[in-house]
C-alpha cells in the first residue's frame, strides 16, 4: 500500500501547497483508491498525477471545513464525465449529505454511477470493508472533526515449503489446498493437515489518518501501533498557544502522539503557508527530536507503507 | 477597462485550461474587480496573477452548472481569510442562494464582510451600479443560462482648451467649474457658460459576456454595438450538430453573432479540451473568416478594452 499526498496545506490554497486531500492506494485487484478529504482543486491536483478519478471507490471526510470538502462536488462530477461508472461511497460527519445533495442538485449534475453518502454522528464510524476494519473517533477541533484508523486484516501465512519437502509431499493441486489449511489425502494414503503447513499470519497494516485537532489522547488511541500516522502540524513547536487557540496541533504535539502510540512512521501535513523554504526543515527537526521517523509532507509526495 | 481570463475551458478542468471565470477590471478609484462565473479553483488561478480577492466587489453568475460555480464557496471564504472586509454581492439565477448558503453553513464558514446574494428569475437582471447599467437575458442552454450586457454610462466630454484660449480665460479653479458645465463670472465681469466649453461626451464602453448557449438571436441583442463580446465556442465549426445537441455554440456561430451585432471585438472562450495545440489555430481561423477581429482566449490572457 502507499499514500499519495494531494494537498498538504492548511486553510487556504497556496501556490505550492493545496488544501487537504490524500489518496490511499488499496492495491486490491482493481487498484482502488480511497480518498481522505477533498479540498478545492483536488481534481486539479490529480491531473498532475497518474491517478484516475474512476479508481476512487471511497472518500472519507474528516470534518466539514471548506478546505477539506469544497473539492468534492467537482471531483464527483468529473469522475462521471470521464467515464467513471462504478459505485462510490462518501463517508463523513453529519452535514456532508446536505452539502453534496444541494451542490449536485442546484448544479443539475447527473452522475453516471451510484453515489452513496454515509453520514456518521458524534460517536464516529465503525465499518468493515473487504479486508479492512475502519473506525473513526471524534478529535478536538472547532467543529466535529474525526480521525480514522484503518486496520487491514491479517494476511494468511505462507506455505512452509521446507516442511512440505521433509514429508516428501509431491507438487500438485493439493499444495494449494494445504495452503488454504485443508486436510489432504495423498494417493499413498497419507493424510496431512494444512494448518500444520502454514507459517504465522502476516500482520495487516494499520493506517491512522487524523483530521484537524488539538493534542488529544484520542489521537494516541487511534494511532496505537500504526504503521503510518498522518497527523496535522499546522504550527511549529513554538506556537503551541496559537495552535490551541485555533484548535490545531504543533509538530511537537504530533510527534508526542506518534511516540506515545508506538507508531512506526509519522507523516506531517496541513502545514501553514507561513512556513516556507528553510522553515520546513525546522518543523521537521522539531518532530524528529521526539520521533525520529517523521517526514513533513509536500504535495505529490508518495509514501510506501512497508 | 480590461478583462483577465481566469478559466477558458469547458466542462471539466484540464491542465492548461481551467473551468470558467473572468475578471472585469472596472478601474474605479478602488480598482474594483467584477468576476463573471467562478468555476472550481478560480481562487487558485488568481494566485498566479496580481489580482487581489479583496478587490472583487461583484460576482455575476451566468448559470448554475458546476464548472461555473463550484469555486464560489472557496473564493468567498479565502477573501475573508485574507482580510477582505468590504461588502460583496453575488448576482445569479435562482438556486445560487441555496447553493451558497448551504455550502457556507455546512462548512461553518464565517465571513468577515457582508455578503449579499441577489437572485434573478427567468426574465433576467436589470440594475444600475454607479456608472454602469447591467442587464441579463436568458439564452438557450440545458438549464437557464444568461448573458450579461454591461453598459458604461457616457463619460463627460473634455474641456475645449482651444476655446478657453480664444476667450483668454485665465487659469484657476473656475476652469474646473467650466468643465463641470457651470456658469462662471470672471473678475473682469465676463460670464461664460461651461456647457459651451465641453466637447461631446465620450461614449461609455459596452461589454457583453454570455453564458453557455446555442446560437440565438438574444445573443445578438445583448451584443449590439458591444466593444467586446465574450462568447463561448465549445466546438469547432464542423461540430455544429454536437454543439446543438449539448446546447453549446461553434466558433462560426459566435462569429456570426459578433458580426450581426456589429460588435467591435470577439473573445472566444469555453474551449473544449479536445482542441489542443494547432487545433486552436483552426478554431481562430473559422471565427476570423466571418469576423476578423476575433481572439481565442487562453487562461491568464488580459485584453484591454479600447
Amino acid at each position: 500500500m502507499k499514500i499519495t499526498f494531494l494537498g498538504t496545506g492548511s486553510g487556504v490554497p497556496a501556490k505550492h501547497r493545496n488544501v487537504s486531500s490524500l489518496a490511499l492506494h488499496i492495491e486490491d485487484k482493481e487498484g482502488s483508491l480511497w480518498l481522505f478529504d477533498c479540498g478545492e482543486a483536488t481534481q486539479h491536483q490529480i491531473l498532475h498525477t497518474s491517478l484516475k478519478p474512476r479508481k476512487i471507490k471511497k472518500i472519507f471526510i474528516t470534518h466539514l471545513h471548506g478546505d477539506h470538502i469544497f473539492g468534492l462536488p467537482g471531483l464527483l462530477s468529473s469522475r462521471s464525465f470521464q467515464g467513471g461508472d462504478t459505485p462510490l461511497t462518501v463517508y463523513g460527519p453529519k452535514g456532508i449529505k446536505l452539502y453534496l445533495e444541494t451542490s449536485l442538485h442546484v448544479s443539475m449534475t447527473h452522475l453516471n454511477y451510484p453515489l452513496v453518502i454515509e453520514e456518521f454522528e458524534e460517536q464516529g464510524l465503525q465499518i468493515e470493508l473487504d479486508n479492512y476494519i475502519i473506525e473513526s473517533k471524534k478529535l478536538v477541533h472547532g467543529i466535529p472533526s474525526f480521525g480514522y484508523r484503518i486496520v487491514q486484516k491479517d494476511l494468511p501465512g505462507a506455505l512452509l515449503m521446507d516442511k512440505v519437502k521433509v514429508h516428501r509431499i509431491p507438487s500438485g493441486p493439493h499444495l494449494q489446498m494445504l495452503k488454504e489449511g485443508k486436510v489432504i489425502t495423498l494417493a499413498d494414503g497419507r493424510n496431512f493437515d494444512g494448518k500444520e503447513f502454514i507459517g504465522p499470519p502476516k500482520r495487516g497494516k494499520i493506517i491512522t489518518i487524523l483530521g484537524d485537532t488539538r493534542y488529544t489522547d484520542t489521537s494516541i488511541e487511534l494511532a496505537q501501533y500504526a504503521d503510518v500516522l498522518v497527523h496535522e502540524a499546522t504550527f511549529g513547536a513554538k506556537d503551541e498557544l496559537l495552535a490551541k487557540e485555533y484548535f490545531h496541533s504543533t509538530t511537537l504535539q504530533a510527534a508526542k502522539v506518534a511516540k506515545s502510540a508506538k507508531a512506526t512512521q509519522l507523516l506531517l501535513t496541513h502545514i501553514s503557508a507561513r512556513y516556507q523554504g528553510e522553515d520546513v526543515q525546522v518543523l521537521l527537526q522539531e518532530a524528529m527530536d521526539v520521533f525520529p521517523n517523521s517526514i513533513v509532507m509536500k504535495d505529490f509526495d508518495v509514501v510506501e507503507i512497508k
